[in-house]
């Protein structure tokens, strides 16, 4: 990595950097988040030695994880979501990978590289160490990217919901929904290397090649392009879903609970589907009841509950990335302006993968 | 037990009984099931060592247990239920107690008192000896009755939901529906044993009045009076709720799952107001994207899943029932004619505790 211009004045006593960052202006009960919502602001940040409290550092952020959950934070209630709200006036978070450019923790060196859930989307901040999550080896030959993409958000979510949650055997038939986004690229290689029957719903014909052959979906099919997803899935799965990652929610999820087999997990990772209504207008389930005859497993998961499992997650992923079993489609968009762009982008159908913002080089 | 007048004649070698049983003479898709569904017969049984195969045993029935899930047998369809359908001009199925009267398995005895699950609606039957999930100690002071009901369906049910899935732990709050019912009262003791706080909801002031007096409910409310499902629950948990109990389905289940408290569990044992409509027609579930946030547990459970924790289940109750922990509550029917009527019974909120027919005395 090379030193950026700002680690010349380090030794200046009076160090002061100008950081953009995005802040909170208003909530957002319904729809895309917008400019009314999220707004950038430059604002000077001192990181001379006396400014950083103990136990904390200076962080330069390299790349942000742009994040479906996001949107869940800028709701301003807790209408369904529960998730702890950003709070007006006050810079934003996400996962993110940066630099250590001074640290008062002595774990901690200037130019170490780290993984941060909790980061300020801005290009400067200081903030306990106790948020890192690890230190990341620069010579492990895997991408910074990756690090937010298999290796982050995404990829943890995937392998909890399919390794931890839906534990399928090998032959079992799994489905995907938004298989083409960046959970369900993660999660479909997760289910073929345990030897499952893989099919994912994706939004265009694009994606769904993209998912066959990048991904190693057995099959797949373009949602907008079925006027009903039973007989989707009738054709799809003749012999029913033992398990389904629920990424989307509302209609597709009232769908497969008309296919599942007896004991069937459904691990609700999100629902992209729902998130910008109010609750009230969500579409409701109407068929619960065959979870009884069934006895089908539904379970919600956050990630912050499997935290102590990262380490077991990291080595797994890792070594599936060095063997060439996991792949990661990326999007990256250049600048911390593009972050409220990457963000709405989310919710368009527009994109493959991972959405990583790079903000520095 | 005193030896029915039929007894006499086991020495003859032309034994044949008249009876009388229930059979299905039309699936019934929606609405209470009627005599148009249901029928009833008397036919001639030869009961003579001949007609008795090897490894069965001529089965004289006690006692029917009249459960909801009956219902979901008779609808004709898979849509939404899964479970086996009776067969049409077929006799009915039901959980029983009963007397063995001539047996061709070694391991029962003429006279021997019977539990068995899938015991055919009629007077008199010859099934195979593998259908006894136990034998009963006449001796044991506990009523016949009661076998069907705290250690029969309604009870292994409320222990499964209760003590195997829900688990909730000492303070935790727990709510009921249906909980004058047969698996509610169940449940609902269950619970105060374990020392939880337990709310439970019902359809008339007096079925409140008596879940708290005789099933040591903390509280309940009458469903039929509260407008908002969402304000009952405010009120009755100002804490949220970790378990639920949840037989209704339906409206109840949506504002319970506007209560949840994080990692709250929802044991799914049947839901009573969903199952005389087509799943079409059910009401939707609109806020299940609250399971995320929540990480909650919804999970479907059929007994024939648990039969191999009967025994546990059956050595905890009769230690609570002789302890006086359990009571049971058992609204009894005379008569094998009675089968239909005690059925339409469950679904009109007329009755309290568990509907049991009486075949014989």
């Amino acid at each position: 990595m090379a030193a950026t211009g700002i680690v010349e004045d380090k030794n200046n006593n009076n160090w002061v950097v100008q950081s953009t960052e995005w802040y909170l202006a208003a909530y957002s009960a319904e729809g895309v988040p917008n400019s009314n919502h999220l707004k950038l602001r430059t604002v000077p940040l001192s990181l001379s030695y006396d400014s950083i409290p103990d136990d904390h550092f200076a962080l330069e952020t390299l790349f942000i994880s742009v994040d479906p959950f996001l949107r869940t934070k800028l709701t301003g209630t807790l209408d369904g979501l529960y998730v702890q709200q950003y709070q007006l006036n006050q810079v934003i978070t996400a996962f993110a990978v940066g630099r250590v450019i001074r640290s008062k923790d002595s774990k901690y060196k200037d130019g170490d590289l780290v993984l941060v859930p909790t980061a300020p989307v801005a290009e400067y901040s200081i903030i306990p160490s106790s948020r890192i999550l690890r230190k990341i080896d620069a010579a492990s030959g895997i991408s910074l990217p990756d690090y937010l993409s298999s290796l982050g958000v995404p990829g943890f979510a995937a392998w909890v919901g399919i390794v931890v949650l839906g534990d399928p055997k090998p032959g079992s038939n799994v489905f995907i929904s938004a298989a083409s986004g960046a959970v369900g690229m993660n999660a479909g290689q997760l289910a073929k290397i345990r030897g499952c029957r893989v099919i994912g719903s994706t939004g265009s014909d694009d994606k769904v090649k993209l998912i066959k052959e990048e991904f190693g979906y057995d099959d797949g099919f373009n949602y907008n392009k079925e006027s009903d997803f039973d007989v989707a899935l009738s054709k799809y799965f003749p012999n029913g879903i033992d398990v389904y990652l629920d990424n989307v929610g509302g209609k597709m999820l009232e769908a497969v609970l008309n296919h599942v087999n007896k004991h069937a997990r459904i691990p609700l990772c999100g629902m992209i589907s729902q998130y910008n209504k109010v609750w009230t207008e969500r579409e409701g389930v109407r068929n619960l009841l065959n979870m009884v005859g069934k006895e089908v497993r539904m379970e919600g998961f956050m990630l912050a509950s499997y935290w102590h499992r990262f380490g077991d997650f990291a080595k797994d992923m890792e070594g599936y990335i060095k063997d060439g079993k996991v792949n990661s489609k990326n999007k990256i968009n250049i600048g911390i302006e593009s972050f409220l762009d990457s963000l709405a982008s989310l919710f368009t159908s527009s994109n493959i993968g991972k959405v990583v913002v790079q903000v520095k080089a």
